[in-house]
């Protein structure tokens, strides 16, 4: 994990909460075994001119990548369960927005660390529904419900024993 | 100036980095002897869902009002040279986007500061102009020009003595 100081910790918290984007998704994989993937994301959106502001950010960090673009506009990503969940616990005392998006990710964590587990995979994946409410997003079309309907239709749903 | 932790200010830098603006602006005032003020406005903008969260930052800042804006918008406005320029200062040393931002506010209001000053205000109103670049601003229509005119129109503008 990235040496911060505290300081720097909490002025990218609030950077986060003002600019940042928290998000846990389920990606449709059709070479998974179980259809799909958890992926976390943190992002960070501003104006291609302040590039050189969001690469200090990633310097800090240590991890993600820079992309420019068309609208005029730069996004620092950083992709990954492990990656996004270290530097979430790295902000997670100064964040004052994204508290419940912290709370949520670690418990996701939680369910998918250790030796893969289709139980704790399904539960983590109704997790992943809150973050539709907790970015007020409209189109996400990925939902626990598709992963079990699927599981079903492959009779890999996990039984209730 | 309310006292505010080193670590909260750091924290409030970022937000105002990330989501905030830091505006100059010359008003134009039909009952000033001069045509114009400057005022200086620190605005944060939310979803209304976190109304709260600005609400701390005000009681955190002592200054300033919130908005509800009918586009789902609230805005934490602080507005006036002093209670803007005191904010400016505590976050300074954390700021990274606005730092240029501060570096100008500064240089504006050691101009206006003390008794009023017509070739201070006109050079206050310079750097006023500024912040059209400074902000990517493209509908600001009042400038250290109009004021000039203005100020030739009515014999008022100060003589190079």
């Amino acid at each position: 994990m990235p040496k911060i100081s505290e300081k720097k910790k909490a002025y990218i918290a609030g950077f986060l909460d003002g600019d940042g984007c928290v998000m846990y998704q389920l990606i449709r994989r059709k070479d998974y075994r179980y259809g799909f993937e958890i992926r976390a994301s943190i992002v960070f959106y501003q104006k291609s001119q302040n590039y050189k502001h969001l690469e200090r950010l990633k310097n800090l960090l240590k991890a993600g990548y820079l992309r420019n673009r068309k609208d005029g506009m730069t996004e620092y990503t950083i992709v990954g369960l492990k990656p996004a969940i270290e530097i979430l616990k790295l902000l997670e005392p100064y964040c004052m927005l994204k508290k419940e998006h912290i709370k949520t990710a670690k418990r996701i964590n939680r369910l998918l660390e250790g030796q893969f587990n289709l139980r704790k995979f399904v539960k983590a994946s109704e997790l992943v529904d809150r973050f539709k409410f907790l970015n007020y997003s409209k189109k996400r079309k990925n939902t626990s419900e598709k992963l079990k309907n699927y599981l079903k239709r492959h009779k890999l749903y996990p039984r209730n024993d």
